[in-house]
């Protein structure tokens, strides 16, 4: 396809999935509050926050960026420090490119987001994996933390450059004991990575109380900004190592490339903040609607993976009750996925029968009950 | 500054500089065409692009994000090959990260942005500058990169693992001889990177003519997008080490740590682009706008540096009239900002008198007039 016949195409995008019930685990926690749709337009323009700029991102005051990075932020993260990123994958990076050069070891849980290992990979380090227990638990024993860490010293006779542990996964929403594993990883001098993409924004989470030397969280995942952006917070002991300035411009950061969420990124997550910082104090009644879904979902025949009662709204289904409905269904494994589009119901991956995970975070009680009730009539049609 | 204080300070977050003639290099070519603001609006919650993902953001075809990066992009780059990055700096780096290791070489210009700079230290590479002229010109001589790869060679016993050309350049908006540069890099074999931040977007530019390997460019900075979002082009002959994928995950591109720009970003870019690239069919307006501006400017008495005749919208002047008039005004060296604010006319750093840079892109020729006039006034007060 040529430039021109592209251009004629694009005055109709549309985005198809406004007005469902989403229960999409990626996008519940990533959906703009009025404030943050109204910062959009007031800061939309390229560079926009840059008007009043002194030298770099995290020292603008008009807007007032600094106090967000320099005072909010950290306090909310649990953290000395704190830094605006372009997305949790990109925090990860920075994290281990300045902690760990080319062969160290990162240990992580078999439970790790595809972008832990890819930031990793990036940096050229070893992974050691921690394994996970079998189904239905599919969690994290702290103690394989201790194992790991012992196995990369005996086969490389080297310790391990940093841990990461995912808080909860992506897949089951399991929260793992953070504390525990960071005492084993202390013991070992090993530095904790928390990976709060699912985490930070939604439920309270601290790192200095779970024992974390690093946390990273992510604004279009969970903080209800408009991406990419992530967060960052560090203890002080590793700032020397992560925010060292550039030798050609002393206002500039190198692990940032000097700034990094220069745009209207940072004020949808500013514009959001109070609401985010609100809601995670109500996480009890998201925990609850979570279990009460969990519930329903399991009288209709569907099996909850994962840490039981649940503790997240994000939710791992086996669902051998629509697999086995699927054989028979004219659109066969695409028969789910249509049919809740039939109830404008958005979010389980086209094609998907034997399992799905889906989040019901933010989500109405009336809204839970309507995506309860369609898999109901789904079933028993 | 505690949470609580900071939350109630937010709900007035607006920006002072709407409504002014806006003259900063910075934001010109990052103002959002009326698109891209319906764009941001239709797909400003997070991750909204991933309603229908495959499995890696290039791969997206609704919206049709795979056209855009797989067609479109490269076409309009004159390249091979194209990404979406978080930003031009971050295409830099991702460049340099995979092309070169600590310890190797880059040979760039004098006139290269802080970020190519910072890029090159977060691989720690050894930096080559090539030396500029001196003022006005402030201009790349091409055969300075032969002389500065000889050195490289001759001091580390290694050819540069890269080059890098920056065109135009962000003070004097200059436009070095870039075949003949890259000539001179491919007698030595060594790949160039052409830093189109201030170009692509703005002005015709394609890599294949210039003879560059690989160009970067800036969404935010000059293709009416809202950042951070950047473009990179890559000939072929480099794909092999930019593009590799993950072992963990066979979807994922690991320099661009699985997907870039996932979420509204993107949207504003391609929902910009028709009238991007319509627009760089106009650039010999730009030119001439930015001709007569320059004439107007040195009529006060002011003195343009760089390119003579300018061949671009940025442009730095000397201006002792100015720096004389500060000296007996009373707001002292702030009066030019002041004086320039009252008539609402924004994008000179506040305190500058002696020179400053500014761009003329897009603005109509009224608007020009009212900057000229003003300074007139100004000057003449």
């Amino acid at each position: 396809m040529s430039i021109e016949q592209y251009l004629n195409k694009i005055p109709s995008i549309k985005r198809s999935t406004h007005g469902t019930i989403n229960i999409d685990p990626l996008q519940r926690g990533g959906l703009l509050t009025d404030e943050a749709k109204k910062a959009l337009i007031e800061w939309g323009d390229g560079y926009s926050i840059c008007d009043f700029c002194p030298g770099a991102l995290d020292m603008i005051k008009t807007p007032p960026i600094h106090e967000f990075i320099h005072s909010a932020l950290p306090e909310f993260l649990g953290t000395d420090k704190a830094r605006v990123t372009n997305g949790a994958r990109e925090s990860k990076f920075a994290i281990m490119h300045s902690m760990a050069k080319k062969g160290d070891w990162i240990v992580l849980d078999k439970n790790a987001h595809y972008t832990s290992y890819v930031a990793a990979e990036r940096v050229a380090m070893n992974i050691k994996v921690v394994p996970r227990l079998e189904s239905p638990d599919y969690s994290i024993d702290p103690q394989g933390y201790g194992t790991a860490i012992e196995e990369v010293i005996s086969e490389s006779g080297t310790t391990p450059a940093l841990a990461l542990i995912t808080y909860p996964d992506g897949n089951y929403g399991n929260l793992p004991d953070v504390q525990k594993i960071a005492a084993i990883c202390h013991e070992y001098n090993v530095p904790l990575i928390l990976n709060g993409a699912y985490s930070v924004g939604r439920m309270p989470v601290k790192a200095d109380k779970l024992g974390a030397d690093f946390i990273v969280g992510s604004g279009h995942k969970s903080m209800a900004s408009s991406g990419p952006i992530g967060v960052l917070g560090v203890s002080d002991e590793y700032t020397d190592r992560l925010f060292i300035k550039s030798s050609n411009n002393k206002a500039k950061e190198i692990e940032f490339l000097g700034c990094s969420a220069r745009g209207a990124t940072i004020m949808t997550m500013i514009a959001s903040f109070p609401k985010v910082v609100e809601r995670t104090k109500h996480w009890d009644e998201e925990v609850e609607k979570a279990r009460w879904f969990s519930s329903q979902m399991e009288s209709l025949g569907m099996i909850q993976m994962g840490d039981k009662p649940h503790n997240h709204d994000l939710m791992f289904f086996e669902t051998p009750v629509l697999y086995e409905k699927s054989k028979t269904e004219k659109k066969g494994r695409y028969f789910l996925y249509k049919a809740l589009k039939a109830r404008k119901i958005h979010g389980i991956k086209p094609g998907l029968t034997k399992f799905f995970k889906l989040s019901t975070f933010g989500l109405p009680m009336e809204e839970l009950q309507v995506v309860v009730d369609a898999f109901t009539e789904i079933i028993n049609a």
